[in-house]
């Protein structure tokens, strides 16, 4: 009830009037460093009252029918969710616990559960005992809830023989399998080059995907505008209508687990949305998502200084790197339309965990496809070669990401046609999926051989020391963001083609004289 | 309002009855992406009365008197703190923008702007207009503001004739300065070599700052006990006592930008706490205080599945990088009682942004400095020789911090003694120490022909390769953690010395291999 996330799920929860929603709140008085007015004297149950909750009190917790009476007043009122003020004693019974903070963090220990068990007029000398009538209570209930199973399944069965297709849909999704021919309209879309942010070649295939796709659901923490994530003909989820649009209003922790619980109940599969920058807004939501294998889809726009204005506030620096290291979390920053289509069709496919789609503000040109690598695909393997050395072997590899890899593609034209180096491209948006290659493909991407490397992306260096080895070299950025066009604050970040060569050829010499050394010592 | 902060922030000054702050809430119904209400419907002014606040209304907040009396009104309720809610309108005046959502985020534009100025019945020609009566008000209002300062400055010359100790210590303390022979308890404090935890260490280490450092402030988020950041003899700030100890409750955001907030005013050094893993619920804040330089302190404890019981929701395995990553930010995992109070006096010292302090649950020994580098000083420089190879010529390099370094030492004993591998040990506690010092002395722990490196750490390996390089090894974890006592989570994820041993000898092994090979390319 202390915690941020509590107030912004359940402003939300009011808003939406779930009436399905039940909390019981068991107000025990008690935290970890002692009875809870020590840091919260607010009123709780006003404050659920504002939210448009409907509230009830139960003075004892241990009054079991006044707890069954508001649990079916709360299920009985359809219009608001419902907010049952438990009034408890933790460790009831305990004799020196009960009441108090060493219950919260410790088990009572021996001597403490003999006393325990006397005031309940249990015997203390045994062990597991199952007081009389709990065993013939829990049978009852197993039996009841049978009863309920059945009931249901003889429903969905009576259902399926009237409408075989919609019980075949509703199976299907809950099972979380999506529909055959659900990502057919991908292969096209976004073909035809055209200069565009990938966060606008986003909302097409979203927009693209979403008739085919009836269990997609999502939306953005106020941003829709700008994440451009609102499916143009699926409606609002609003108090009174089922759309697919949700408005999460600016509560990005909120938002974060309520795709979770979504996720995590099936049968849809949730997106939301916010610039890059506020993912550290969402962040524990993103970990638990990660953790319990949820396949939650983020759609992070404005994902480097690049976007401008905002300056350093909304300009994220570290967070690519930082989301790289959440285990199961995919990160894919994809580097055109093309790409970010195969990167919406990984997100989707994925049925273990989360995914991170990284997207930008300004525009990119469409890779031309008849120049370099056909298929945008390659996505799929996490990194791919892009643009090959002339003659097939580089003498130097250029690695990068999202809207720095046009950028490599300029600088590989110049290193191949005015300095005559071999110099290949590697698009490398999902480091997840590289990792989970086999050694031969990681190899034949990134030749170990071949030790010059470069970097180029709008963020953090320090990650990149994996993928460009001791004599590589990263083009990045280590410190905080500045208000600027966004044009310009890349180019004053050294995001320009002139620099990339300058960095490359350093990277060059560095080599040389770093192998020179090495014969020298090796010899010697 | 609607951010979960705003919650904590705002239920923590209800709590203190904070009766000097007042919020003028400008309520015009706008957000990003349309109306509040689209998901915002809640009673924001009785979740105000629910957390304890004097609330008030402006209906219109174009009428100035009516904002002043109620502002007047909030300054003399000195019991509670003072919400006002004005009802607004966006862009007043703008024709075709009032009170819609594309005032928010854009310029009204050219047209509009002259239309605005039509309304206001000013001449939609002149630019830079500063209508009659304003620069009279503005001057009257800064005259004011130079008498009220200036009778400040007198009481304050008032107060330093009658105390001037006190006004010394006062003003010095606003200047952000550190009274001499502040932190003079530290060098013999935990010398004594003593198995603990290095929270414990800290637990020491603030109580042992304290009488001499007035301005040290802080506490924990409901986890005084575990992070042990109590001030022993501090009293608790209260609403109506003044103490050292605050309680910020179950708010880790909140308690980040209260923190923030302390820091910016001046004249106190507040510190914060709470588990490692649940930095992630502060990170906005962390972010904030590194770009706005600010020099809090973060006490965070519980630092690796060395946590134990707990599981993976508690255990922090990617934290520790992703807070390396924030610009500014300089994070210390010291390895004992020694380099945990070096660690503090490193944080106190800093005025111009905030450090972490990683520190550990479980007990670790005190690292013997009649064997090893004789100081822990070496601390304030990153990294440091702990333990020199034997004949001072390593060929191995084993890099640890924190927990890790007790493991490196053992592994170092095992390989010197058993292999004959002449290794040495770095304890690189502060990474950003370390970046900062010139390329000389960062040679000089690591000099760069030393290739064969093992890093230890019980966090992610990703970020390590910049320092262990390409024919280095990292000992860390890439994955979730798991339930088991501490001692056991480590085991399990190899954390012992005969792994470390093994590691070891497998990158030289790598390094011979990769050395041949080398040399037959470079030969050819």
């Amino acid at each position: 009830m202390m915690e941020g996330i509590t107030g912004e799920a359940s402003s939300i929860a009011g808003h939406l009037r779930l009436g399905k929603l039940t909390l019981l709140y068991d107000d025990n008085h008690i935290t970890i460093d002692g009875p809870t007015n020590i840091t919260f004297t607010e009123d709780v149950a006003k404050r659920y009252e504002a939210y448009g909750w409907h509230v009830q009190q139960v003075e004892d917790a241990n009054d079991l029918e006044a707890i069954a009476a508001a649990y079916q007043a709360a299920v009985d009122e359809p219009e608001r969710p419902s907010f049952i003020q438990l009034h408890s004693l933790i460790a009831w019974g305990a004799p020196n616990a009960q009441g108090t903070s060493k219950a919260h963090g410790a088990a009572l220990g021996e001597d403490e559960v003999r006393a325990t068990k006397e005031v309940y007029g249990w015997n203390p000398d045994k062990h597991f005992k199952v007081p009389d009538g709990v065993p013939e209570r829990w049978q009852a209930r197993v039996a009841a809830n049978q009863r309920a199973r059945a009931e249901w399944q003889r429903r969905l069965a009576a259902y399926a023989e009237a409408e075989p297709a919609l019980a075949a849909e509703f199976q299907a999704a809950l099972a979380g399998e999506l529909p055959a021919g659900w990502d057919a309209e991908l292969d096209k879309l976004l073909a035809e080059p055209k200069k565009q942010a990938t966060r606008k070649a986003s909302q097409q295939v979203i927009n693209a995907l979403a008739p085919n796709l009836p269990m997609l659901v999502g939306g953005s923490a106020d941003l829709a505008e700008s994440n451009l994530t609102d499916i143009v003909a699926g409606g609002d989820l609003t108090a009174t209508e089922v759309g697919r649009n949700l408005r999460f209003g600016i509560r990005e922790h909120g938002m974060g687990a309520i795709t979770n619980g979504l996720a995590a109940h099936g049968g849809l599969r949730p997106f939301c949305a916010t610039f890059l920058v506020f993912s550290d807004y969402m962040r524990p939501s993103v970990r638990l998502a990660s953790l319990m294998e949820l396949p939650v889809v983020y759609a992070w726009t404005h994902d480097s200084v690049g976007l401008g204005g905002d300056g350093p506030t909304h300009q994220p620096i570290e967070h690519l790197g930082s989301l790289r290291l959440i285990p199961n979390l995919h990160v894919i920053r994809p580097a055109d339309g093309p790409e970010t289509a195969e990167a919406w069709r990984a997100a989707l496919r994925r049925v273990d965990g989360p995914t991170a789609l990284v997207l930008s503000r300004q525009e990119l040109p469409t890779i031309d496809r008849t120049r370099y690598a056909s298929a945008a695909a390659g996505l799929h393997r996490g990194a791919y070669v892009l643009a090959e050395a002339s003659g097939g072997e580089p003498e130097l590899i250029l690695l990068a990401t999202g809207s720095e890899v046009w950028l490599a593609l300029a600088a590989q034209d110049e290193l191949e046609r005015h300095q005559e180096i071999p110099t290949r491209v590697v698009s490398m948006p999902c480091w997840e999926l590289f990792e989970a290659q086999d050694q031969g493909y990681r190899d034949q991407v990134l030749p170990p051989q071949v030790t010059a490397r470069l970097a180029v992306e709008a963020g953090s260096t320090a990650l990149w020391h994996k993928w460009v080895g001791t004599l590589g070299g990263v083009v990045g950025i280590d410190r905080f963001g500045a208000s600027a066009p966004g044009g310009t604050a890349l180019i004053k970040f050294g995001f320009t083609e002139v620099n990339v060569v300058e960095r490359a050829l350093a990277v060059l010499h560095r080599e040389h004289i770093e192998k020179a050394r090495m014969l020298r010592n090796l010899s010697a």
